[in-house]
């Protein structure tokens, strides 16, 4: 693991790491931000997943979650969104190949030999994270866009390995979408069987979750019909799944959209992460 | 005036505009930060130079300040750091010509055609904005690096038109400095006496200044020989000027180290904008 950069930050340390992974079979980087309560003690962690055509930076320097992470006591991890280089498959598309992995394990050539995206994060960079930096355990993950399809993915089918999830205008339903249908099939194949355990309305459906779920939407997002809310949000209401769903007023796509929420997300993991049984203030209310 | 982009961002709107500059004889791009305030009246605004390299871009998506200022309830305007364009003179070195305009009026060729920063930031584009946007007329400036400079000799040489003055590790000193000397001889000519309009640390000699001056500085700046802090620092305690200046333990020159203390400057400037008789809490303390 090598160190690319390291700037001081709130107080804590954000960082940027290049290492070479095993299961992409390349050379991948990533950036953590440790906050300041990191130098006393082990802290939480939230995982923060990007979207088509970004990089671990456009969270890490957009954002603007380093603030409250520093301020609730939590690491943010920022990995990168698939595996790089001259010898990794790619396409001119840019929501295909590199910059859009989709959090998927491929299955077929020639993006079999390096898209292995959902064991990278949910494996392989764990484990690194955890034995690299003062981690106590507890993870949460968030993402935007592709990234918060993967955060929603990743934590349904391991509701072990995570404690509380979020996403930022997530794309909901790839299996009906024109951002998902393209990508499953050159990752997976035409199998649309193979395609469930990638789409978050029907793993929820299916799975559920023992928890709160938090989304926030933008009603102004111009990808809005691609992300497909209304099918998460059909599921959420069919299931009663407890879940906060925000359509936020006048809202685009943009990371103007998520720095502005970024601080309630990070609360919201953050209160999740310190283990307290918290209440589903929320849901109960509700049903009241 | 044309709209460029428009983005809804922490209750306010965020928007990019483009316009024909008389006085730099050539289109220019700026941004506009206005918080949910003004959309019920009139509000005070802050301006947010940048440094070398930078566009109107930088500060508006990595600095984090349009949280801070939704919640103190001021505007924020970014302007470009040069005029721009292939009819515009440039320079292949970074810090000269595009980018790098180092708000000045330049008066040598070829950079007079275009080079007119100062002018342009202390008069068109202020009278652009206040035409165009709800301001309350009045103004605090701030700014980064050789935007730092430019916040500080614009307030100096304006006392009457700007209410508020801080700087992020800003060039202090740049007739004295690599940044600073080979540029003010292209832009102004090798007479040295042409320069000192455009020097923070002979103006705040000169002139003092009405108020407090708020500067942070990281410790571990990697430009801090360019910067020159001490000289400013100097003429602060000679002249027992109040001002706040800090030196940031480990914080280097990045936009981290920024948006780490951009909320102290937000809050800083809205105190004194709002027009209060504010009481200069720590020089009075150091007195007693």
């Amino acid at each position: 693991m090598e160190t690319v950069s390291e700037n001081r930050c709130f107080g804590g340390i954000q960082t940027v790491y290049k290492h070479r992974s095993a299961v992409c079979a390349c050379e991948m980087t990533f950036a953590v931000f440790l906050p300041p309560q990191a130098g006393n003690g082990k802290v939480p962690c939230i995982w923060y997943l990007s979207g088509l055509t970004c990089t671990h930076e456009n969270a890490m320097t957009k954002a603007g979650l380093q603030a409250h992470a520093a301020e609730h006591g939590v690491a943010i991890i920022f990995p990168d969104t698939s595996p790089r280089g001259d010898h990794v498959a790619d396409d001119e598309a840019y929501d295909l190949g590199q910059g859009a992995g989709f959090y998927v394990n491929a299955t077929k050539a020639p993006w079999n030999a390096h898209f292995k995206m959902y064991d990278y994060i949910v494996k392989e960079l764990r484990d690194l994270v955890e034995g690299a930096f003062p981690l106590n355990g507890r993870h949460g993950i968030t993402g935007h866009s592709m990234g918060g399809h993967g955060a929603l993915i990743i934590a349904l089918r391991n509701p072990d390995l995570y404690q509380s999830v979020s996403a930022f205008a997530p794309i909901s339903n790839p299996t009906q979408s024109a951002w998902g249908r393209k990508q499953l099939t050159a990752y997976l194949g035409d199998d649309e069987a193979e395609w469930a355990d990638y789409d978050a309305t029907i793993l929820l459906r299916e799975r559920g979750w023992n928890g709160e779920i938090l989304i926030d939407q933008g009603a102004d997002d111009q990808f809005i019909s691609l992300l497909r809310p209304h099918a998460l949000a059909g599921v959420v209401t069919e299931n009663c799944q407890p879940a906060v769903l925000r359509m936020q007023d006048r809202y685009d796509h943009s990371y103007f959209f998520v720095s502005t929420f970024g601080g309630d997300h990070i609360a919201w993991h953050a209160e999740r992460l310190r283990g307290a049984n918290h209440t589903l203030t929320i849901s109960r209310e509700a049903a009241q």
